[in-house]
């Protein structure tokens, strides 16, 4: 569970931070945002540089890493009590080759722990982002959403890390359910193939999808249909609790 | 790609390791054997506690960590070429509380950066164990295949490593193919279906089973029929080479 932690000015945590962290191991967040057909990712903007980046910190030296994450995110962007899946750690020693451009903070300092190589372990969520209000932290002049297909040259190797963040969101489609913090409690067929193809960035054939959604055992049917809908409303849906939280321990086992 | 590194004695290592390795940091490789229906993984076993763990290691300050994580497979196995797939990085802070015990060469050291918390960062393969022959490093006394169901108690929360490691095979299952290493190249469709059945532990419908797998693509079905077999031979099968690894680069696309 996470605990009070102390505060750090800036000069602190440059020179003294590894005291308190661990050296050489950080964690970076991709934040997908969904509302209504736009997939969005949420990015953090440097102060004194202007480079854009993906929310990420470092692990006291006696917490776990999953804790860590969630406070990084909740500190660095006011997003709280969000689930956030570990997909990949980045150990490529040249990942932190162009680091010095990063920050201007960084380049005073003749000795820092920050200026060793770290390898970084990713971890993504998806929200609905019109539900968020993303804060900017002390070293952050902005922290907005960002279209998923008009992301800006991040710092170090953070654009390949979001292009792995969204391809295992993508294929997480296959083994897990989506959508229950994405859409309202009541929705139609069409509103869950939007998310899916919001994701996948493609178009889904109508009566396969419906299909393969009802095959997962995760839906009721309503009795009721959609109000204010002139010609053939469609069925309201909603998701069985207990079977969508099984489904996201155990994974749909979709294939064979 | 690999270097020549240095050798080191085991106090050099338990004493300056951490000069030429990340601190904080380690790997630790499940290597699962298939063969004609059976699922083992490969252990090795402490020479001066006897005691069971997965083959592991560290990082060098400026290795990749794909390569640490093959390289240590190799030196601590013998095993070379096989593809390691990265699946999990494990930060618990209590997952080392047990470590004093795992070998005395540790505790022997006042000091040492063995002692430290690490992080380890979980990779698997699954190779044909009637192909390799494992070989212990310095610190084993064995190096050997274990039924999957029979593993021992082993050291640290490798046990728990060993869980998620084997849900990730199961369930990359529905993202990629598998097969291509396990099988000969040309093969039924029963021989599949038992690399299927092994590694999901549950038997899976003849029907529904060859519907998925042709659905995918990936395979050619050859003209000649399996030798030897009185009454209805079953056809053979070959991968589509290039399909094969397109759909292990890209994913299957199982579901939607």
């Amino acid at each position: 569970m996470s605990k009070k932690r102390p505060g750090f000015n800036a000069s602190d945590f440059f020179e003294k931070g590894h005291l308190y962290f661990l050296p050489h191991i950080s964690i970076d967040c991709v934040i997908f945002g969904f509302h209504t057909g736009e997939l969005k990712v949420l990015l953090l903007q440097w102060k004194d540089t202007l480079r854009w980046c993906l929310p990420g910190g470092f692990i006291y030296r006696d917490e776990h890493i999953e804790d860590a994450a969630v406070r990084i995110l909740k500190s660095r962007t006011g997003l709280d009590n969000i689930y956030l899946q570990q997909f990949h750690t980045f150990g490529d020693p040249a990942r932190d080759n162009g680091k010095h451009g990063v920050t201007k903070l960084l380049d005073k300092k003749s000795k820092s722990w920050l200026k060793d190589r770290f390898v970084t372990i990713g971890y993504w969520a998806i929200v609905d982002f019109s539900e968020v209000t993303p804060t900017p932290d002390e070293f952050s002049k902005e922290c907005q959403w960002w279209d998923i297909y008009q992301v800006p040259q991040l710092i170090l190797d953070h654009n390949a890390i979001l292009e792995v963040a969204l391809e295992s969101l993508r294929r997480n489609l296959n083994d897990y359910p989506v959508g229950k913090n994405l859409l309202p409690e009541k929705f139609t067929m069409p509103d869950l193939q939007r998310v899916y193809e919001t994701i996948l960035s493609k178009k889904l054939d109508r009566r396969n999808f419906q299909k393969k959604m009802l095959s997962l055992g995760i839906l009721h049917r309503l009795k009721e249909r959609k109000q204010g809908v002139a010609h053939k409303a469609p069925f309201l849906y909603k998701f069985d609790e207990k079977k969508y939280q099984r489904a996201l321990r155990q994974g749909l086992k979709f294939g064979v």
